[in-house]
C-alpha cells in the first residue's frame, strides 16, 4: 500500500496555534505577561472559550479564590459549557459557575465543604460528573487524557519574569502548570504581590503566561489541625488498641495518617504510651504527612526521623522552617510541599496507612459518602491502597504475606487500617450492612459506587472492641465474621456468634484488648503528651502560630 | 508529665550545617557555581563523605556519564562504602565504583546492559542489593526514606545562575533534583555547555548547587527503536491475536507498550489491519509511550490523540517537535518529557499495559531475569499492576469487572497484558513451570523472588496459539490450565487435556485464531505499514533521523 495514500493531511500544532490567537486577543488588556487586577474577568473571557477544559486551583488547602471569584463573573453568553478540573471543589463560587451555566461538566477528587450542594446539582441536572479520583489519579490523567487548556492557579508571589513562589503550600501547583504549560496550554496565577526577586523558584516563569495580583492574600485552610481538647477516653482506647495491635506488632516504620481524631490521639500518645512501651527508634520514623500540629510532641521527642508533606499547615511555617532535619525545606528556609511526589510516597514508599471513615459495611468497605454528599476522598482511595507494583520489601509489609506463595513466588502487602467507633457521635452505627454510598452512587447514576477503601484492599479494621487482623481472614464468610466480631452493639455486631468470635481470637484473626495486654480502663486522655492547642504552642517553643479560631487562651 | 523533660536538646539543621561544610570546602575548587571541569574528581573528593547516600543519574535512557566516570577517580580512601541510587545501572563504571571500594550498596530500578556483572557482584559479595525497585517506587523513597546526600545529574545546558535545560530528555532529572535539593543535599550537574540564555528552564537555578561541563555531551541510547526489519510472521500473527483478541473486544483506548518486537509489530499493524477492522479512533488513542519511531506510521494517518512520554528518543527531536499536538513541548518547541508523570499516568490513567517477557511460568507470574542475569523491571512492575487506588471508570477498565460484586460494590481492573511467544528464539520455551527468576533470587540472598508481573495481576496471556483471559478465571487451578491451553508443545502445554481447552473455549476463558476471525495462514510482514527503518523516515516526512547504527542505506 502507499504511505502518501493513508498519510493525513492536517495541521500538528493547531493547539499552539489556538493558543497564540487567544493570547493576541488580550494584548490590550495587559501589561506584557502583568494582568492588572481590574481586567481579570475581561481576560478570562478572552482566553477561555466554550467547552474548553479548565483546571481551577481549588486545591486541597490553597485557593485560587480571586481567580474563581473572577470566573465567576464572566458573561455566560461568552464562557460557558466549560469542563472544570477541580482537586478540591472548596468554595461557593466554583458551584455556582454550574448554576450559571458557565461550566457544565466537572473531574474532581474532594469536595467535603461542599458535598451537600455537589449531590444536589447532581441530583438537578445541573453539573455532569465525569468521575471521583483520587489526588494521583486526576494529576496523571491531566498528563494524558484530561489535559486542560487553561490552568488558574495561586501562588505567594512572582517576579516580574512571571516565576512563582509558592511558599510552604506549593501541594500540586507546579503539577497542574507543567501539565497545562506543555500542551499548549494557558496558565494564569495569581499572586498576594509582584516583587523584583523571589526568595526561591517553585515553577519557572517558562510554564506561566500571565500573572494577576489578587486583591486579597490567596485563602487557605488550616485543614489538618485537631484540638487536641476534642480527644475523649475512647479516642485514647482507640489509639492505644492501634498502637499495640498494628504498629507494634507489625513494627511499622513509615506510614501516612488520616486527618481524623482517632489519628491525632495516635501521634499524641507516642511520647507518653508509646515511650513506656520502648518503641521510640523502632516504629514510626517515617511520615507522608502535611505538618500535623499533634505530631509537635512526638518530632520534639526525637520518634520522627523524615516527614514527606502534601502540602502545608497554618500556622506551623516558622515551626517547620525551625526543623529542616525533618521537613523538605528550600534556599529560602520555608516548607517546599509536593502533593504528587508525597502521595507517590504514601503509595509506594510508606508501609502503612491508618485513616477514619464515617461507614463501614459488612465486609469492610468504607466511605465517608452518605446520604445526600458526594464528598469525595482525596488521597485516601490512593494511600488507602495496595500498591501492587511495589518490589522492596520490609519487615511489616511481608508481614502481611499469607502462605508460602505458589511456585515459590509471594510478596507484601500494604497495611491498610481503618479506625471505626462502633458508633458516630450521635447514636447511627458506624458499622452498616451495606454503605449509603451504594444509594447514593445509584441516585447519582455513577456507575461505581463511591467507595473510599475498599475491604478487599483493608487489612486491618479496629474499633474499641478490638482489632479484625482481615488481611488473615481466606475467605468473604470470613472476612464478615471478623468484621462483626469487633462491631459492638451494632446491628452487624449482634449477628455475631460467641463461637466464631473465640475461634477467631484462637486462630489470631482478632484480638481484644486484653489479648494485647491493655486494661481498658487504664484509657485515659491524661495520657496525651497534650492536651489543648496552648500545650502544643509550648511543645514547640512558641514556633507554632495557630490560626484565631485554635486559640482559647 | 513535664513537657521539659520529654524534650529532646539536639540541633534541628544538622544536614543544612553540615552542607555548608562541605561546600566551603571546596571554595577554592570552584568559580561560583561553576566546576572547572578538571577539578571534578577533586571537587566529588570533597562534597562526597564516606557512606553518603549518592543518586547518579544512570537513568533509563540519558547518563550522566562525566560524572560517572570522574566518580571511578576518587581515591577510595577519602571516599568509600557509599549508597549508591541507580534508577539504571547502565554503564561499567557504575559497578567498577564497587568493585574499588568506593561503593558498597545499591537501590536500582533497572540494570540491563549490566545484568550479567550485577549477579556477579551480588554473587561476590561485592556488591549489597538493598532492594530492584520499579522506577516510580524508587523515586517515592528518595522522597522519604532514601533521600539522597548528592545527586549527580545530566542536562543540555546551564545558564550563569545554574538554571538547567534538559532537552527532550528531561526523564528524571527535576525529580531527582528535588529530592536531593530540598534535604539540603547537594546536586551537581554536568551539562554539555554553559550559556548566557537557556531556550527554556527545566529545573530552577535554586535547586542546583553546582555546575561543570563535560567533556563530551551525555551519552543517551536508542532504547525504544526497533527495526521493522526485525519483524516476522510469528510477530505479525501475535499482533493480530492482541489486537482483536484484546484491543478491539474490550475497546482500549489509553494503553502502555512495553519495548518489545511483538507491539513495535502491533503499532505498525494499526494503520493496516487495524484501518481494516474499522478500529481508527476507537481504540489506542491515548498512550503513555516514548516517541516510539514504529508508532509514526500510526500517528500520521491519525490514530494517535496525544502520548505522555517517560523520556525522549534518539532521532525523534524534529519529529516530536512538528507533532506539538500530540507529544508535550516546551516554549523551546522541543519535548518535555517527565518519567515520573508518565509513569503515574501510565498507572492510574491508562486502561492497559502491553508488555514481552523471557519467562513465563504455570501460573502467570513472568520475569526478564534468567540464570545469572539480575536485569531489574525499570517501569514494567508499576505499569503492569492493578492500579487499586484507581476510581474513574472507562468502559475497557470495567470489561474486566468479575461478577455482581458484594453488598452492592464492585470495580473494573487493569488491563496486563503479556505477550509471549512460546518459545524463545533458539529453543527453549518461554512457559516453564517455574521462573528462574525464583532460584535467581535464592541464591542472591534476596527475601522476593524478583517477579516482573505477577500471575494475580495479568489479566490476559497472548501466545501465537491464542489468548487466555486470565481475568475470567476462578481458581488456580482454572488459571493454570487456561495459561496451558495456549502453552503450545512446550512442558506446560504438554499438560493441557484437550476436554478442559474445549470447556475453556466454551466459557470464553481461552480463544484461538479461529474463534477471533483470524487466519493464521493471512499473517505476513507484508501487512507491517513500514518493512525497514528507511520507512519510518519516509513516513515522518524525513524528520526522524535515526542514529548511524539504524541505518542501511
Amino acid at each position: 500500500m502507499s504511505t502518501q495514500l493513508l498519510k493525513e493531511s492536517r495541521q500538528w500544532d493547531t493547539a499552539r496555534r489556538d493558543k497564540t490567537d487567544r493570547m493576541n486577543s488580550v494584548s490590550s488588556l495587559v501589561n506584557g505577561n502583568i494582568i492588572p487586577s481590574e481586567n481579570i474577568t475581561q481576560v478570562l473571557e478572552a482566553v477561555i472559550r466554550p467547552g474548553d477544559r479548565v483546571v481551577l486551583e481549588g486545591n486541597n488547602q490553597k485557593q485560587a479564590d480571586f481567580l474563581s471569584r473572577a470566573l465567576a463573573q464572566v458573561d455566560p453568553e461568552q464562557v460557558h459549557d466549560l469542563h472544570m478540573l477541580f482537586p478540591s471543589i472548596s468554595r461557593p463560587e466554583h458551584l455556582d459557575i454550574f448554576e450559571d451555566g458557565i461550566a457544565r461538566r466537572v473531574d474532581f477528587a474532594f469536595s467535603g465543604p461542599q458535598a451537600a450542594r455537589v449531590a444536589q446539582l447532581v441530583g438537578d441536572g445541573t453539573l455532569d460528573v465525569g468521575a471521583i479520583h483520587t489526588y494521583l489519579e486526576l494529576y496523571s490523567r491531566m498528563f494524558l487524557d484530561l489535559t486542560p487548556r487553561v490552568a488558574l492557579v495561586a501562588a505567594v508571589a512572582a517576579d516580574r519574569q512571571g516565576n512563582l513562589y509558592t511558599g510552604p503550600n506549593t501541594e500540586d501547583t507546579p503539577t497542574i502548570a507543567e501539565a497545562t504549560a506543555f500542551r499548549s496550554g494557558i496558565v494564569i496565577a495569581q499572586v498576594n504581590e509582584i516583587v523584583d526577586e523571589l526568595p526561591r523558584v517553585d515553577v519557572p516563569a517558562g510554564w506561566v503566561d500571565l500573572v494577576v495580583e489578587a486583591d486579597s492574600p490567596f485563602e487557605v485552610e488550616p485543614l489538618f489541625t485537631r484540638d487536641p481538647r476534642k480527644l475523649t477516653d475512647v479516642h485514647v482506647l482507640l489509639a492505644m488498641i492501634t498502637l499495640r495491635g498494628v504498629y507494634e506488632k507489625h513494627q511499622v516504620t513509615s506510614l501516612n495518617h488520616g486527618v481524623g481524631l482517632d489519628t491525632a490521639a495516635i501521634e499524641l500518645l507516642l511520647p507518653t504510651y508509646g515511650e513506656s512501651l520502648g518503641l521510640r527508634g523502632k516504629i514510626c520514623t517515617h511520615w507522608a504527612l502535611n505538618p500535623h500540629p499533634s505530631l509537635i510532641p512526638a518530632i520534639e521527642t526525637g520518634w520522627v526521623k523524615k516527614i514527606s508533606a502534601f502540602g502545608g499547615e497554618v500556622g506551623m511555617s516558622r515551626y517547620v522552617a525551625a526543623r529542616p532535619d525533618i521537613f523538605a525545606t528550600g534556599i529560602d528556609g520555608s516548607l517546599r510541599s509536593n502533593r504528587m511526589a508525597a502521595q507517590s510516597a504514601g503509595l509506594y514508599a510508606a508501609d502503612m496507612f491508618v485513616g477514619s471513615t464515617l461507614q463501614v459495611d459488612a465486609l469492610g468497605n468504607s466511605s465517608t459518602v452518605t446520604a445526600g454528599r458526594l464528598s469525595g476522598f482525596g488521597g485516601a482511595p490512593n494511600l488507602g491502597s495496595d500498591s501492587r507494583g511495589r518490589r522492596h520489601p520490609t519487615p511489616a509489609w511481608m508481614d502481611m504475606a499469607q502462605g508460602e506463595g505458589q511456585l515459590g513466588i509471594h510478596r507484601g502487602k500494604k497495611l491498610v487500617v481503618q479506625i471505626a467507633e462502633t458508633f458516630n457521635a450521635g447514636a447511627d452505627p458506624k458499622f452498616v450492612e451495606q454503605l449509603d454510598a451504594v444509594a447514593v452512587g445509584q441516585k447519582s447514576g455513577m456507575s461505581l459506587a463511591p467507595v473510599m477503601v475498599y475491604g478487599d484492599d483493608l487489612t486491618h479494621l479496629v474499633s474499641e472492641e478490638g482489632v479484625a487482623y482481615l488481611y488473615k481472614t481466606q475467605s468473604l464468610d470470613e472476612r464478615r465474621k471478623a468484621v462483626a466480631a469487633i462491631a459492638g452493639v451494632t446491628p452487624i455486631g449482634r449477628e455475631s456468634r460467641p463461637e466464631d468470635v473465640e475461634q477467631l481470637r484462637r486462630d489470631g484473626v482478632v484480638a481484644f484488648p486484653e489479648d494485647l495486654g491493655i486494661d481498658r480502663a487504664q484509657a485515659n486522655r491524661n495520657m496525651l503528651a497534650a492536651h489543648s492547642i496552648e500545650s502544643l504552642v509550648e511543645w514547640s517553643g512558641g514556633l507554632y502560630e495557630p490560626p484565631a479560631k485554635f486559640r482559647s487562651w
